[in-house]
């Protein structure tokens, strides 16, 4: 029954075990998008700007910011980039760097709890990104590799995850604000990565008792019809216990899959949020003769 | 590690815990479908082929053969059915009549061994199906209701089917041959309907060790995005451990959802079904200069 609490200035996310599934939108992170990079290197925020309310329009409970543009500033550009998207919409960040001093600029620019994204079981990582999230009362992702990289081995991987969270406990940071990200590799190269995967987050779940998180469209790279592919292992991820993930709401077949798995864990009382993103549009005031409450009484009984 | 082996005349197929996730072809079907009830009625089987040989072609691993058109005569009308679908494709039947004359005379004219849908835990439904079921050396499908209905109690439902499967032992029918229907209850009228359903097909087959199957988009009954839905829960259903369902293999959400759990269940090797099945068209031969050879590499390399 572990509850993960983040906000906004306006608002409250909780990513918690017997809570629907927290969707963190992935799109504003310049890794792999040339025109997304070239525009913040030059101080355009436009596409900032419609990829944060395009995201939370679609759904996201959450938004990753990410500012790693090569030979930038980029603590100047993370901190720029949180308050932008914190003037746009509501919902909490994700504060995404590898650079220990554009994580502090971005703590330093956010209003409320931030999701500091991430720690890794690395020795130097623990210890500079640790004081971070204590010193601004954040939670972290906590990445289940070390200084040997990315085991294929999920006992490993657990005991990676294990250790970060005794080490933060060291910090003062309990359990529940530690995220664990079990890494999720391509299933086209790794065959058991989705089995595998399943039985981490039920343990983590079971044993370390701590939310979950991942890239989730990783599991389908190199392979076609990727966003089928992701659909199947959200929803599966969902049954083993997964909590949350970044990915991109902008895709209807994975956000259906993590709506759709709410439904069948029981997370979506009488169907409402899955109705409500998908019932057909109302019918027209304008119509003739009382057709808009025919439409509502429709629906009602359809919902009973 | 339970397998059911059904066949027609030249073709097996396994139903099985380790085994790639059975489609049982569902659209030969009058019930609610009044052109192809219309068609069938007159002697017309036009549909049905189209059906069969769709269905197959869309991945179908076995179709179910129903011809319930009231105030005919059922029993010749399946037969007939039945030896027509097996002069058309090679796959398994499944023989589907709520009227024990009809499942005798489909049994009759079948070529192979057939799976019978359905006995259920009713008293005179048990003593007149699996005599036949025995007789003609078929696998069955067993629904867990009985006199008493269908039982909201997940505890009812897997008692209902464990009796079943006694009865069966006491005609001389292996639990191999039964799999069984924990019976979907739509998730808009039954909450918690997939969380028990997914609860009951894994003490289904980690206590009575069976294989399971049901009828997957009754789960999506009254709701929008109807694919959607059905898709999340034939993943998740999947990863509980059923092993068949009697679905439409001729939406590719559901196909999608399906063939990506057999992925992430690690049934099926270096991705090669999903590849198969979803792989961009070959490039034209008639492109210039080596584009083919370029484009087989590009594929290769995916691969690895």
């Amino acid at each position: 029954m572990t509850d993960t609490v983040v906000s906004s200035a306006r608002k409250e996310v909780v990513i918690g075990f017997d809570r629907p599934f927290c969707v963190i939108g992935e799109r504003i992170n310049p890794t792999g998008r040339k025109a997304l990079s070239e525009e913040m290197r030059a101080g355009n925020y436009s596409r900032v700007e419609a990829d944060a309310v395009a995201q939370v329009q679609a759904g996201a409970h959450m938004l990753d910011v990410n500012a790693g543009i090569p030979l930038t500033d980029e603590p100047a550009i993370l901190a720029e980039t949180v308050k932008l998207v914190q003037s746009l919409v509501d919902v909490p960040l994700s504060i995404d760097s590898s650079i220990v001093a554009a994580l502090e600029s971005g703590l330093s620019a956010y209003q409320g709890k931030a999701l500091v994204n991430s720690v890794t079981g690395e020795e130097e990582r623990l210890e500079s990104v640790l004081p971070l999230v204590r010193k601004y009362g954040a939670a972290v992702v906590a990445i289940s590799n070390d200084e040997s990289g990315i085991s294929e081995d999920p006992d490993v991987r657990f005991e990676v995850a294990r250790k970060i969270v005794e080490r933060a406990a060291d910090h003062g940071i309990p359990a529940s604000d530690i995220v664990v990200d079990p890494l999720v590799m391509p299933v086209g190269a790794v065959n058991l990565a989705g089995a595998s995967v399943f039985r981490l987050i039920r343990r983590l779940r079971e044993d370390l008792k701590v939310n979950t998180t991942c890239g989730a469209s990783n599991i389908s790279f190199g392979l076609p019809n990727r966003h089928g592919m992701n659909a199947a292992f959200l929803s599966m991820a969902v049954g083993a216990g997964m909590t949350s993930a970044i990915m991109n709401p902008l895709h209807a077949e994975e956000m259906a899959a993590v709506r759709g798995a709410d439904v069948m864990m029981g997370r979506d009382p009488d169907c409402m949020r899955w109705i409500r993103s998908y019932r057909e549009p109302a019918p027209q005031l304008a119509e003739v003769g009382g057709a808009g409450r025919r439409g509502r009484e429709g629906r009602r009984r359809r919902r009973a």
